[in-house]
């Protein structure tokens, strides 16, 4: 299902040693011991987050067991700016949007207290 | 720090049911009540992710603690297009890009091959 992949996608954000990888790959593809050096991790380490990546399709691996290069896979990504542009009004329009909310959120809490 | 509000966003984003409030706070405040009736879900389970979604700053919440009506924040939702116009490039440069890493990928292979 699409809503479960944003959510295996969003999740697999949500951790910044995990875009600090993503972060590596954007300049080229990487074996795990060169991406376990600048974290300073081992390579256990290293390895969960990579699968993590790979299970959210943000980074494909090669085949060779030993080093088993990833390379940043973008179709999540772009699922994910896709899905923000449905919001992108709400800081492209910035504070007037805000203060119109603002405005309707007092006058319900304004009607609502009178109810009392 | 910048990378844990990230992360926090993500997480909060991680989610089918806190993604569905956020659109449903995209046209405008609702109170616990509004925002329960159309997920069939109880105000208890709402107002569990909505304590999620105000802590990662998406929404903010009016005072009077009946309604409590929960409005759309921008802000982070526009600190994760910035993230991701890191990455836009490729998507937007599709393939091309994707075939010179796959490329990569062989020689490295090709070399870690003969070297056993």
């Amino acid at each position: 299902m699409s809503s479960d992949r944003l959510s295996t996608t969003f999740a697999a954000l949500a951790d910044p040693t995990r875009r600090a990888i993503l972060a590596r790959l954007a300049s080229g593809v990487a074996s795990v011991t060169e991406l376990a050096e600048p974290f300073e991790m081992s390579l256990p380490a290293v390895s969960k987050h990579l699968k993590v990546l790979e299970r959210a399709g943000l980074i494909a691996r090669g085949r060779k067991a030993q080093s088993r290069p990833s390379r940043l896979q973008p179709g999540p990504l772009k699922n994910i700016a896709g899905w923000l542009d449905g919001y992108r009004r709400f800081w492209e329009e910035g504070f007037d949007r805000l203060n119109d909310y603002l405005r309707e959120l007092q006058t319900k809490e304004k009607k609502n207290g009178r109810k009392k």
